[in-house]
């Protein structure tokens, strides 16, 4: 059976930024089940869309939203599954939406990730680390992913020492 | 028939801050329901109180959070009555709680005052000015209420046109 | 007779801004009045234009600012009718804008709105709500209003379901 | 056999405010394994701790640390494990350790947890939301758990409605 | 003829601080008048002080303020005197004072201190260095004045040369 | 003879911005003294900047700097002329600039004004009425410009009135 | 020959706090010059103070100031020497201190440390490490300084895991 | 035998702007060794690093990184060398950056630069610093290169005494 997840987003503006998420989840052979919802114009539908989260067997929901960002924190309100939040950039630069996700009560909490892009790949990444301490396959996706991580770094090096600075930012802007 | 205003706060915490805000309506004459309601911790009692709203005839809704302060916001996408909300000062003295409650998204606003006591008391006056443009009577208080607010300070600077700094604070340190 | 809304802003620079709060009252079949009022460089005429918004029956004034925006809580300060804000951005993103706007002192409260666009439409919708209390011919549009809000995004969610989120964003971007 | 979670603190100052963690997690039954070592005064023995966690089979790590929060990050560097975080409070009201803590670059994440007590009381939480996926008898836990945070809040609404605000004032300062 | 400078604030709970800056003024010799004035609760109050300031022939005015802190900007507005700026401190430290003051519009300037007691006290300094361009008395004044400044840092220094930081900090106890 | 205004900035990158301040002055009547001086890149010419400044028999200075801005508090400490600063926008939106200007400590005023070319005119417009206490000249020139501000304010909002918004918003595009 | 440093502050207030500078320094067998000399109140002295720095063939200057802390840089402006500076706490927790301490422009760098105790302690570290360099003796206690710090943590450590943290916090308190 | 220093980056995208340390350094006459090692990413190459770096004989690190900028601290924590840190631009501003790079606990210093082009120019002159402590040669050139600083600003002053505003701001355009 496969593996799900949940990535809902509070408007599809949002969307090309999740889809980050979604490509890392699918990447680790996760699949997704990508919904619009908004915790302030769809309030009625939070409940519609755990649902469909339970229906379809996902054990991990992503949630993003910006600006006065409450999107994560009422799905968590409503669920026991672990809910991670990426907080996306705003007018204020992400911050609005940072705190607002973050600064949960206790009872309540959300795992919130950086702002934008970087946050958005890695709520994908981190919900495959949740997901393989119950499925070993997961696990030793994560230990290759991990070590592609670091070649490509390692590359990237190897290639600044034999080329030296000036070379390898010349061959970048092409 | 009693014009009345519904005070509502995410915890028993709030309620020394939030009793300036029961007070400033009670002084207006404008009944007041209010409730310990956490959109996180009790997501499915926030129907219940907006029941309570209507089946009370409270006309607005004053509501006050701190942290990622997601309550107001979570009133305001279940109704069309006006939404005040009142952020709580925080280990980040208030600017968690300030964004959370006011960068709303387009299409659900949240009327925001001041952090913490000036904004309490401010969110009982606002709740007395919108309905004193459908009640006559609060109309007249408002009135009162400025002219003796603008009093309290001109008497306060005749006192100290008369006594000198120095008197005036050695009387306030008494 | 009509239902009145003022809008009043510091500049005419706000005004491509404030467009979305007057599109949105009229969306509600509120008339408008607009005003290009400065609580510092015309600060004679702020008493004039509260004159007139008294004169023409305004029942609600929203009024935008930037920077060290002191225009809304001037007006507050000489009329008991409910003042909306919405924060302009500015050099520092808004936030100068915002901090001056909400912190108002206990007495003169100002209903805050987000910074920028997103509190353009939502001073807008306030008004509405606020207005609605009194007109119920308001109350229904508005209760029509969050429908409509609501059913964009159900619509949206659909059509990603439908779609996939390949697809989805490949519409967008035409 | 027993579920295991690691927490890891920076300093022993720490220490009070993370034994909300350890408390938490041994409410829901979860062994926990507590260590004081510093990223930067103990750069060594962080690989030393995390074999330490893999011979007791922890399968979550909740790291702590204040000002410049580097401690979650470079322990999420070395494990495929989720890691939580807990920004401390500081100087700087806490600031600068979540942000330290919380963005992350790609490819890394960490689940950051509000700053200080509530923060801590989260990420217990959160870990066994997580642990909650594998082990079933967590699962059940964690509904009760929900359910009583639930039911203290509605416990003291009901007090609130019986007794009335100054009661109910008076009552807590007792 | 007496050389006079007047400090307004917005509400007495600024005197003590604002003390500081009347007190500097008079060690210079100049007459103060001192007002409580509030731009929110008393507009109307704020022409009458501004002809009071005229009657009895201030030069400069030095208005102070906390929180959305408009008051040295709406009497800037009124007048072509040089308008000097003290921001209080506030819930949050005195940045939204501080913002709400210094980023006035292109047109009314407000010369803005350092928040809270340092402000003050250089408010009244600023305002006799103005003061000095006309009165030549006023000039010599200053130059004794920053002679002293120095001196004290002077003395300190010596001192700390001749009995070390241990025995010099001793004595700062005591 | 003629009154005379020193601007300095640090930079010559602040030359365009800084422009706005001569223009300022120059519309006033005022005679300009502009300079590059840096207060870290040529701390030694900084007092050969003050005796040209005095030499030339300057009143105010204007100083200009961004990031760790240092000119305007450095200027200060060497002189009892009114020192008024313009801090420059910077990575961080100019905040750094203006704490390291605004936050002078006890003894040494510096008068602050906003942000960027807002706070480069107002500069002019404070220098000018500092100076008009003593050149009545200045004084006359001061009022009509004030009526001048206030007068294109009153023409946009008449224009508004007449064309209405869409027509008014339709011609500032051209 | 003695290994000399110079620490310098703008105000004895800075005193018990740099203390930690000195005691450190002392510790790596460092003769330390302490001066109270401030950029602002004393312009004149930086050269006095930076004569005596070479003088006293001090090899290493760290600066402790707070608000617009602009004595680090006004020292570098002047010197080859590498300074290090230490922010102070202030009204705003120290955040205006480091903006002004931090930000310095192209072409004359200030190593900056913590605000505050830590980074006064750091501020003597860093210079023992720069001077490491040079003399190998230092070289030595900085290798046995390292291992120590990491001892003390290890110990901690060892000592929690064999009484448990309640047994920790209980002998912590005492 | 060559002076060297290393520089260190968390990702090639810091390339361009390290690329200004590398050629400041490299204008002293210093040797650089420059590489990408994550402490993220690659958290066990930073030991090979170091071990590199030792094998070169580099005498002072540069790292930069940004986000929650752990690379300085990371590298400080392993070695006894004077750690330099160059804070990268961000979504925030580099403010992140900037805050987990300065805020290091007690016991392990970095020295940290200002955010981006100007911190890495400084990095660079402020290695050059130190290590002038030890090279005479390199002494003379930090002389000179200081004198040619403020050449640089004396000519630009020179030339727009000559030219006047306008023409030298025309020129500069060009």
């Amino acid at each position: 059976m496969a593996i799900k997840v949940a990535v809902v987003m509070g408007s599809d503006s949002d969307l090309s930024v999740m889809k980050e998420t979604v490509d890392t989840l699918k990447n680790f052979g996760i699949e997704v089940y990508v919904s619009v919802t908004s915790a302030h114009r769809t309030p009625n539908k939070v409940k519609t869309f755990l649902e469909e989260v339970l229906k379809r067997h996902c054990e991990v929901i992503i949630a993003a939203a910006g600006g006065a960002a409450h999107l994560a924190g009422v799905i968590a309100a409503h669920t026991t599954l672990p809910v991670i939040a990426v907080p996306m950039t705003s007018v204020m630069n992400g911050i609005d939406s940072l705190y607002s996700t973050v600064q949960m009560p206790q009872g309540i909490p959300v795992g919130t990730m950086a702002i934008g892009k970087a946050g958005a790949v890695n709520a994908g990444i981190f919900a495959a680390q949740i997901l393989a301490l119950k499925y070993p396959k997961l696990q030793k996706e994560m230990v290759k992913f991990k070590k592609e991580l670091a070649d490509k770094v390692v590359k990237k090096d190897k290639k600044l020492q034999e080329k030296g600075i000036n070379k390898y930012l010349g061959e970048m802007k092409k």
